[in-house]
């Protein structure tokens, strides 16, 4: 324990990006909780923007409208 | 809120037919809960048929089995 | 298949509400995929609004402020 | 976009720490990708001890030994 | 890793099953996968009949059908 | 019902690796629980190495350095 999944669109989010993420988020785990590093979990997924709807309508529509 | 999360197979499921799933569950959410459209957040998982178990086994081999 | 999982906050939601949004879901997948009622899972979740964090605070926080 | 849930036993987690993990989440979000705090959902979902297990047993009787 | 997650009714689970579920999964995420105990996390989410959606009625309206 | 998530890390687990997890599962929830093995799905996530944070960092990175 703790387990956290974050769930977002794939857009280019980077290697950094995701180990910068994996970091914050142990550490607010740690300074909040006081839980150890080597007990905190995160999972990126990656959603395909045509598979998030928002609004009533596809991400992939909504950014493509968007241009 | 509120999030809804629709997993199943993967299986030729078109892009119109992910707009119309997104849609309704929208529509749903407004009629009978009376939520904005821009609250809702509708992510569909498509599941390789081998990694979805049913009955005890792959439905990857179940199809195959049905042909 | 599928499995579909609704996330909301627990605000008095009616037992008739839930049914409606088991219905309606699941004749979503009839109509839009084919799918057989009998292979359709809606499950939902009602989180405690002090438990779903929007824009940085609380959904309680946000709530009590709006009065 | 985006969704977090993050999973932990509950065992006295206050309001405030919830909020201040509601909140550092959202920054992350916001200083690694650019996110708007407005399209940021923070799910906490607590997990009775007794379900979760870990090490092939569960988190409750672990405890229990741990005194 | 791995996270396992089990999603089930409530009806009169024991914690003694509950128990027997982590150490039959675990040893199977072991023996299949030669994983350490030490990296499995078992969760299970007892979800109210009232929450759960099966064939396009409430599993708390089916099982009351039932007698 | 029951509806098992089964999520790790993308690292050649094989078919048949995959058919034992779902036979195994399916008769723990048949031997604890009493299910029909036709109420149990068991779905595998197999999550990307870089997108699974271990311990503050990514497992891609940690698996690297392990050689």
């Amino acid at each position: 324990m703790p387990y956290i999944n974050v769930r977002l669109t794939r857009k280019d989010i980077t290697t950094e990006q995701k180990a910068q993420i994996v970091r914050e988020i142990t550490a607010t785990m740690q300074s909040v909780l006081g839980k150890r590093p080597e007990s905190v979990h995160v999972v990126i997924d990656e959603i395909d923007p045509e598979n998030w709807g928002y609004a009533g309508e596809l991400t992939s529509v909504h950014r493509k409208r968007q241009g």
